[in-house]
């Protein structure tokens, strides 16, 4: 059964992008007032250009149960479009056991995602009922792109095997919990030093990295750090720098794909410099 | 404008119960295969015995829209039958600013839960646009119930003024971003040790005590253990126990009442007991 990871490494390699489209609609900034035909532009403009879509659920949640049948349609449209992308459904769930199969069950039975961003705090029963299923798998919540991720994810530890910042912590737990082979981590592309430590550190996990456009990321910064030995392995995500490039009705498309195509050369130029 | 934690006290005063029951339908162990009269059955039977409900959302996002349009019967129906009750929405959210906005709109416009669940992990930003809405609010996850909780919660920190385990240092962030009032955290009933540690060190603040009932957590310990100066500012709350106390068409609500009457009698039998 081929994986997520794997699905994502094959989709890296046909489209030579290492882009990932966050879609994350927002009634106030979109040129048209349906969100899966706005979604629908945005694919149909820019699928030849990603490894990966990435809808956020808390932009299809706020519109209610209209949002959610606007998800229902996108991700519909991007299994027909772009079958070979990875569609990661951002949700960050972490739950008890109990509670956390049911969101699995939402998230890949339900949804059909091939994988979920997970937060780390209740340990590694929360994460399992996603890591169990060799054809999905989960992201988990690492270093993240906001000003105030230090507060909690910078802690130091102490104790034995845990030297270290709670950050790396996480890291190296998401690494025991990969007995699959399908367990990524969020590190976002605003603290490439931390990118680049964690990249040294699991040379092999696959890295979602967001922060990048609108929440000022230096992408050359952020490929390089990020990237494994095969110059792939990463997921660097745009959502409002791509899908609000313009927020004119004629434009918005076109320019989504030019903001996407820019990113994939910003991205492919940072690897081939470094080679 | 009263918030949610004026109307848990006065909901545990009029009640006089510290009961919160966890509405967690699972159709494996319904009577009746319909989630709304499922719940709308135990809301009737047991309105006058509760401080607060407490939906799990994983369990309605299982069921895909028609569990959120269940979920949108059941909130309508606790809102004119039980309006006194804390209505919280268990959704362990936690997501950069403007993603955390979108949650805030979706649990408190659309759902319009008084109060909900929420990660620490990336600090005070993920929190805000929770608490800057002062008729609402939001409880830490902190110690959880959890058999894995102490895999990152336990871990010990080092540093000027982190001293102590994560968990107490989560409970410290929640209570300086409590400026205005509408804060609590979240401590399992199963950890009665802990949650004595977390009331000492703050007094004031309301605790989400999961961990009774399915999960075994000793009620009178928590009790305890768990409530402020005047036998108040906690929220026992019983899922599974109470709910599927009996599976059987003809008695699950009689069984849920029941279920939830001892509880809230044990709860104040350990108070008198203490007294």
């Amino acid at each position: 059964m081929t994986g997520w990871v794997e699905k994502l490494d094959a989709a890296a390699r046909s489209s030579g992008s290492l882009v990932c489209i966050g879609l994350d609609p927002d009634p106030r900034r979109m040129a048209v007032s349906d969100v899966a035909e706005f979604n629908r532009a945005i694919i149909d403009a820019t699928s030849d250009l990603v490894c990966a879509y990435k809808p956020q659920l808390a932009f299809y949640e706020a519109l209610g149960l209209d949002g959610l049948r606007a998800l229902e349609k996108t991700i519909s449209h991007i299994k027909n479009i772009a079958p070979d992308a990875v569609l990661i459904g951002d949700c960050k769930r972490g739950d008890i056991g109990s509670t956390a199969s049911a969101y699995a069950k939402a998230m890949f039975d339900v949804w059909d995602f091939d994988t979920v961003t997970l937060h780390p705090y209740l340990g590694v029963e929360s994460v399992e009922p996603f890591t169990e299923r060799a054809d999905r798998g989960a992201i988990i919540v690492c270093r993240t792109s906001n000003p105030g991720a230090a507060e909690l994810q910078d802690l130091k530890l102490v104790g034995d095997g845990v030297e270290g910042t709670l950050y790396e912590h996480t890291a190296r737990l998401a690494s025991k919990w990969n007995t699959g082979g399908n367990v990524g981590i969020v590190v976002g592309a605003t603290y490439p030093a931390e990118l680049a430590t964690l990249r040294g550190q699991h040379p092999d996990m696959p890295i979602l990295i967001p922060g990048v456009g609108a929440q000022g990321g230096d992408v050359e910064a952020a490929t390089r750090a990020g990237v494994n030995s095969d110059g792939r392995g990463v997921m660097i995500s745009s959502s409002r720098g791509i899908i609000f490039a313009s927020e004119e009705a004629g434009t918005y498309a076109g320019s989504a794909r030019s903001a996407a195509e820019t990113l994939r050369d910003e991205i492919n130029e940072a690897l081939e410099g470094q080679n």
